[in-house]
């Protein structure tokens, strides 16, 4: 068997590693993380690994260097997942990881850095509301005043990571020593239909971009959908609808700019009233963050100014906002290397989702490669990879570590 | 007091009569709504008139004409509510309706035609969903087959009729002749705010307009917001946005005509997912059939054009649809008369909302009266009319009966 082939058969055996018979679901902490920790921890030692679990609950392998006192690489990705979730959104980068460094120990080979492989306890962050729990842990920017939250059960958070074998008073423990690691590699799933559209089976991830997201509501009159003349309406819904199509055109006229409303409520909504008033979301993304801010502020402003044309008042809530994240120039370089020798093409391109990677920036250079899925699904069981994709990985994940070794 | 100042003390008076404490709330077939019977036929026979309850439960006051045989006009309005209504919507028709007859009563006045107020006993179809039951038993077009239709608690209208002292069996029976009776009269708040504009206590109705109910879906794909370009994106609420748009414009350009999104509801519905699929309402009325089912051929003929402009499948049904009824041209050119004799300027407008007038013009030719209210607003407790224009509203149906018999 190949190693693709193993990484997908691995897949689909950790599918199965569910808390819901028929469906795959592993929420942080829960009995079922705890089964595909000993499941990866078994193909970690297969692989020459020594595996622990670290104080929130990560699983990390460890395969030394030439030297005992050899920086580290760390390669990863999560190991928890969504409700119902699909095969290869985060297990796929632990176990091309794992494969990786199968293939250097069956060549008895030592590189000039030790490697570990992590598989994250939390990425999804659906039981807590709050994701990179396992990378923040690794990265010194886990908040420990986030023990206290509690799951739909009323269990909190320090309870959960207690009950699974961790110490939540050692959390900050897990912090990695920026000087001791040379940087992190993710393999991911794309999550979009970019690969797959340029024919190409991976792809280089230049910035995980940053994210506004906000709330608007923009409040009209209601009445009654016979008796209100259309000139002396003030729909909410029209004004909503107006601004929607702004905030289309308006991505579209800006390279790499996504923005999206994906949730929109109706007040009263009901088919023979006029909407008094409209609640919607805008999530706006990009991998420069000067252009996402300027991109809110213009889209602000064109909702203002509806709103004052129309005679209605608008409330705009900024809730959250993450800056762009970098991938390391130096790290990248290596990794387009190893990719040019599989690839005729290149693809460099940003991550409009958030990953690991996002969160392990803070503490030591990041470095991601996309692998195409199918029709750009994923958080759905319809997921799907193919295995030549991930036997194109595993080789440029062999070569980038050769190269990386070889720059030594 | 005078005749404007006991319609207002009567309509406080009905409005404390409901199924709820603290609400105005009745039912057709209630218990509230036998109290509503009660006291509005004593008020009913205070102005001279005998009363009877019909097989359905409409409250009928009759007042005999100059001889026995003289032919019979229908003056009323409904005495059901929706559940926390205002005081007017219903009521005041009835009891301006009663103001007058009893003023015909104190001058010991006889007509040329016997007069009939009646008190429908629904109109609102909140109880069993289905509008006009008081005034198509009258109209003869009332369906037994509804009979089986059930209410919240499972019991069938049938069940309730009967509960309610009236005969479901003999519902037919209530059908009025068309040749013993002139018209039906019926005054009501506009529940619209084209009078208060127009600063104008009163205004006669031209027609009631025709209605088209539509359902709508448009169907894209579903994504991550942050990991689909615009360019690859099939997002329905942006389409649903550029429909919204189009019926707004649509209807503003076409005098006359409204048409409405009340509902939309956006699929899967999270902030940071690519709206898969879109449902959304659209009522669409015009005094003119013509013009309503052309408007609604043009924006049904947009959908397809938006649709499949954007690689997005469309379903399109129309739920429902009530043709236009027309207000009697003779009946209502002597309402005008009467109304100039209050009014400098006789407004004449659709109405946009239906009422039993448009179940009676079944059997009968009919005229409407609207009385102004504030902002508009119905269906809720804030509904407000001012003493003043009931004052000016009972002059108009005094002097509209007085010319009618003159013309005689």
């Amino acid at each position: 068997m190949n190693p693709a082939q193993l990484v997908m058969q691995r897949l689909d055996a950790l599918a199965q590693v569910s808390e819901a018979d028929g469906e795959t679901t592993r929420f942080f902490a829960s009995p079922a993380m705890r089964r595909a920790n000993e499941n990866v921890g078994l193909w970690m030692r297969e692989a020459g690994m020594e595996v622990r679990v670290d104080a929130i609950g990560n699983l990390i392998g460890h395969y030394a260097g030439v030297t005992p006192d050899a920086k580290l690489l760390l390669l990863g990705s999560h190991l928890d997942t969504v409700r119902d979730a699909g095969k290869f959104d985060g297990p796929l980068g632990v176990l091309v990881a794992i494969a990786c460094v199968q293939e250097l120990n069956e060549k008895n080979q030592r590189l000039p850095f030790a490697i570990e492989v992590v598989g994250f306890g939390d990425e999804e962050g659906v039981r807590f509301q709050s994701t990179y729990l396992g990378s923040r842990a690794l990265a010194g920017t886990f908040d420990t005043a986030e023990l206290k939250r509690t799951d739909a059960h009323g269990v909190t958070m320090a309870q959960a990571i207690r009950a699974f074998g961790g110490n939540p008073d050692d959390i900050m423990s897990a912090k990695l020593d920026p000087n001791r690691v040379l940087g992190y590699v993710e393999v991911h799933i794309e999550q979009g239909p970019v690969l797959e559209q340029n024919n190409l089976p991976i792809g280089v991830v230049s910035a995980i971009a940053g994210q506004t997201r906000a709330q608007l509501v923009f409040a009209g009159e209601a009445g009654h959908a016979g008796t209100v003349p259309m000139g002396l309406r003030r729909d909410a819904l029209c004004a909503a609808a107006a601004f929607v199509s702004k905030v289309e055109s308006h991505a579209q006229d800006c390279a790499g700019l996504v923005a999206t409303v994906g949730k929109l409520t109706v007040l009263p909504g009901a088919s023979n009233v006029i909407p008094g008033e409209v609640q919607l979301s805008l999530d706006v993304r990009h991998a420069e963050d000067a252009v996402r801010v300027r991109a809110c502020a213009e889209l602000k402003a064109l909702a203002e100014q509806i709103a004052r044309a129309r005679g209605m008042t608008l409330m705009f809530e900024t809730v959250h906002q993450n800056p762009a994240v970098l991938c390391d120039r130096q790290l990248t370089s290596v990794m387009e290397s190893a990719v040019r020798q599989q690839q005729c093409e290149v693809l460099s391109l940003p991550s409009g989702a958030g990953h690991d990677a996002a969160a392990m920036a803070a503490v030591t250079p990041v470095t991601m490669l996309f692998v195409r899925c199918k029709g750009g699904i994923s958080h759905n069981p319809a997921e799907s990879v193919m295995e030549s994709d991930v036997g194109v990985t595993i080789e440029v994940v062999n070569q980038f570590l050769n190269g990386l070794a070889e720059g030594w």
